[in-house]
């Protein structure tokens, strides 16, 4: 099945394997993941589940942790919408990475891109959603001082000198290819991929040395990356690594969710009933009779449930394997499942909307300023 | 003769008039001079002389200053190196719209530009020049508070934010056609258009209401502001007004004087010495042998050294018509003529180095800062 990914669409059933390929990136492979238990103690079900499927220079940045020189992480938010459970799934492992390697963590929200990139969205509203977006990343406990949140609207002074250094060295032929770009593109849009690449180098300039930076981010922004790893050596910085997830499923159809199509996610912000309502009306892989299931069994490799189950709300691979046995045996029903995952998420949710509150106070101690 | 004229490159021997034309300007006729006049009180040279050509709605900001309206001046600077004294040609004449209408004064120095333009330039160095060349404007004597400069890197946070307002509705085939750029121009260039846009609606966006402005400037940057003209009404903002200048000549050929042929200009900062040896080497209109001068004379028209009296150093409509006509009989020999025009562009430079050196401490009274 044909299937596209840039940073500014994704179709089709993506084949990862086929992706990585094309990208040039490394897959996540046993080397890497015991490397990372060496110095984690633990084992991330994100990682053994493939849910990050594939890293460019992760050794190399490990390398410099060793001798005792270590990255900072760096990942982001184009804020068009409100956040979905899609969005937290890079936003948590990064959280794990922040605590385990106890490093800083650059987090950058592109309020420009998205004024840019989408007709209908005026800069005003995508700063708005830069700060209600930044709630949910605080709400996940990451700390003031080792964590910037850097708004570029609101960081263009520091950000607009450093990304010309980066837009100095990228023609339109590069951007054209690499993003697909036409001659009807928008010249800020053009310009943009440069905004992107100032986090990865930033705290090197303010430290004054060039530091090792790790990107944890979902496949489509590679191509971003792509650009930034080509020029930052030129300006006498390091290349970033980069860890990559794929997409967390939507509810309704095969695509990634869609923060333009709230039936096919889970926001931060829903009550629970509206959660009930979206995961009583998500795809599954049960059959048309509970009759039927009983005999057949359901097939989970196909159900969205089981994937919110995989991706995020059963994080033992013991639990997990027995939901799958039992559903493929007939012996766990849909509604059942449904209202086991429902309870999940709305418990998550309640804690993490207290949370969120809780950070609106806070923000100001996140955001970055020079 | 074949010419070209861009913002990033002029060349040839420039047809003013059909340069009009192409680039649909209005030429300075007596209506527009007459009614300036009757504002003033004053007939300047510069219009007289056609060293201002040519306008755009002229009438429209002159129609609502009349309304009680005032329009604001906005030109600028692009820091590649030392002012030379075409530079001052625009400043000089804004010097005097600013005191008649008693208007405020914004001046850009794009010093963004400059480094994504010049291959060989960085943007440390350009950020040098810029604040060398903003002590030049202040020596001509505009008054802090009414005169707001703004350095392009430096006001960044505020200036990239409207700038992206003007390129999201800015094509990379409009900038192709205008600025003749090719799929291997940088994408910081393609994006820069944007930057130039931004003091035209930025008083307006500080004052809450669209504000008149009126651009005083040099021909060649007629088409950053055609593409400011069609974009700012889009946007709830008035279509600048401008006016704009014919090039100050080189003292050694047809073209445009040059910074980085140090020959061809008189620097702000030269030396009574250099001064002297560039007067003494430029290209007149005398002939072989003083003998030859005293019987054909010599032909204003071609010489260098009377376009300096025309441009700047003689003011005054009957001396310089006397200077002509003495020179055309042969009364006046080169040597003699030279050696005034350095007394006078000496005494210039000496008045303005000092006020240049006294704007030092003064330049962080006109920055703009928010």
């Amino acid at each position: 099945m044909a299937y596209s990914v840039t940073p500014y669409k994704v179709s089709g059933d993506v084949d990862y394997q086929k992706l990585i390929k094309e990208f040039g990136l490394k897959p996540i492979d046993k080397g890497i993941l015991n490397r990372l238990i060496k110095f984690t103690k633990e084992s991330h079900y994100m990682l053994r589940r493939e849910i990050f499927i594939a890293h460019r220079d992760l050794n190399k940045v490990l390398d410099e942790y060793e001798k005792g020189n270590p990255f900072f992480l760096y990942t982001g938010r184009g804020p068009s919408g409100a956040t979905h459970l899609g969005h937290l799934i890079p936003w948590i492992f990064t959280k794990w990475l922040y605590d385990k390697f106890k490093v800083d963590f650059w987090f950058q929200i592109t309020d420009d891109e998205k004024f840019l990139f989408n007709k209908g969205l005026s800069l005003e509203q995508a700063n708005q959603f830069a700060h209600e977006n930044a709630l949910d990343l605080i709400a996940l406990g990451f700390r003031p001082g080792s964590t910037k949140i850097i708004i570029d609207s609101e960081a263009a002074g520091t950000m607009y000198p450093l990304a010309i250094k980066v837009a100095k060295r990228v023609t339109f032929s590069i951007v054209k290819s690499v993003f697909g770009f036409q001659n009807e593109t928008n010249i800020g849009s053009i310009f943009y991929t440069s905004m992107q690449a100032v986090p990865a180098f930033l705290p090197s300039v303010l430290k004054g040395r060039p530091m090792p930076c790790l990107i944890p981010h979902g496949i489509d922004q590679d191509p971003h990356f792509r650009v930034t790893r080509d020029i930052l050596p030129k300006l006498g910085y390091l290349k970033p690594a980069s860890i990559q997830n794929s997409f967390f499923p939507s509810l309704t159809d095969s695509n990634k969710m869609s923060a333009s199509l709230p039936e096919t996610a889970i926001f931060t912000t829903d009550s629970p009933e509206q959660v009930k309502k979206k995961i009583q009306n998500a795809l599954t892989g049960g059959q048309d009779t509970l009759a039927k299931q009983k005999q057949m069994g359901g097939n989970p490799a196909v159900c969205k449930v089981f994937k919110y189950y995989y991706f995020l709300f059963e994080q033992s691979d013991v639990q997990l394997n027995k939901r799958m046995e039992s559903c493929k045996q007939g012996k766990l029903m849909c509604g059942d499942c449904k209202k086991e995952l429902i309870n999940r998420i709305n418990s998550f949710l309640s804690n993490h909307q207290k949370k969120r509150e809780e950070a609106r106070k806070l923000l100001p101690k996140y955001l970055f300023k020079r």
